[in-house]
């Protein structure tokens, strides 16, 4: 493995950044090191680095976006190649919490590899663990789903699965919606599952907006919050 | 739910904090202003707080223990509940990393759910995460089993299993074993698996030692790695 070569991943805010940032001295330290990037959208990651009070001006600043989009480019991934390869130091970043985790960055992490090029995660928000551990669910062992399918009859089919495959074992299943359809998944779920399974609603995590609250189906029947347009997660088990 | 009543979940490192420590300054503000807390083990929650320049005396602090050994006494419990009751703001460690993860807090939190308290995770180093983003391999769903079985025969019995599963869907699969059994695992692994399996052995995450390898399993039995006494997570995927 060729040690002079580093990409280092970078998680983004979720979407609120205290005073100061969300990131430790260390952290601040390697940032400011870097001038070429790979980033699911060059603007967040630009505002990224303003915001973390990067001291070198934008425009030197290299940036190859690398998304659900631009993947499908054959020049993409040949510019992703070229900055790993010529570039001794390089980051990679998403468009909110840890890069690689419910996005296509596994692909440039995997290249990487491939290259011998050493690579370093460094910590940071995740709104998927975050969540999790503030579920009071089970965290000795989950599953973490992505997207649930779209359509409304495949969705409740896919609940149906999680529910069985929840009550055989002892799992936390973890899944995510896109924002504007939270309110219609929380219907589905709360209809199709069985009023003692336990439900999660991690809402709009590390933002002044968050909401977290674990009840049984049987009480969130009782009374649903509006989710309309909230980044959600949600966490079930038996 | 009682606003005032806050248990904030406090990641800790994973064996080795840079100068500065892993902090960002709104988490120093919030530890910093903490004097109660639920810790897996007590001495490495008041070493954390004296690495982080905590600024109270560390008699002042008051620690109720709770992990695997002292959550079966009745007391445990109890006490964790009357510190919850009886302070507005307590915060809950784990040894390393996020807690709740691969240790029995969630219990904790759990109860802070029925008392109503309000949960607020703090982000911070996960070696499963980090393991995870810096595999290369699919982060779009994935699923964490904890320990494996101890004995080798069920142990194997459970690769194979974990084997069809990656082959069945796209998950990647990721499990940890204690330090001293870790070349061990390994051998378990390579013997089991087939030669096309991809496997991610990573190391000490977060400290000086960090060594993070994907690659396929016919490519590791070239060479193998010495693991011992290391603290590894291990990723598969088909």
């Amino acid at each position: 493995m060729d040690q002079l070569k580093l990409l280092y991943l970078i998680p983004v805010d979720l979407g609120f950044s205290p005073e100061g940032g969300i990131y430790s001295p260390e952290q601040i330290r390697i940032i400011y090191s870097l001038k070429h990037f790979v980033a699911e959208n060059a603007s967040t990651a630009r505002k990224m680095l303003k915001k973390c009070g990067y001291p070198h001006p934008l425009q030197e600043v290299e940036i190859v976006e690398f998304n659900e989009h631009t993947r499908a480019m054959p020049e993409t991934m040949a510019d992703v190649k070229k900055m790993l390869t010529d570039v001794p130091v390089c980051g990679l970043m998403s468009e909110a919490g840890m890069p690689c985790v419910a996005d296509p960055g596994h692909e440039v992490v995997r290249l990487a590899h491939e290259l011998k090029i050493k690579v370093v995660p460094l910590h940071g928000p995740s709104s998927i663990m975050q969540a999790l551990v503030a579920s009071g669910l089970n965290g000795q062992q989950f599953v973490f789903h992505g997207y649930l399918p779209v359509k409304t009859e495949f969705r409740k089919s896919k609940l149906r699965e999680l529910q069985v495959q929840a009550q055989k074992s002892n799992y936390t299943h973890i899944f995510m919606e896109a924002p504007y359809r939270s309110n219609q998944i929380l219907q589905d779920i709360v209809s199709v599952l069985s009023d003692l399974i336990s439900l999660c609603v991690a809402c709009e995590i590390g933002t002044p907006e968050e909401y977290i609250e674990t009840k049984k189906i049987g009480q969130w029947k009782k009374s649903l919050p509006d989710l309309h347009k909230k980044r959600c997660i949600f966490c079930i088990s038996a």
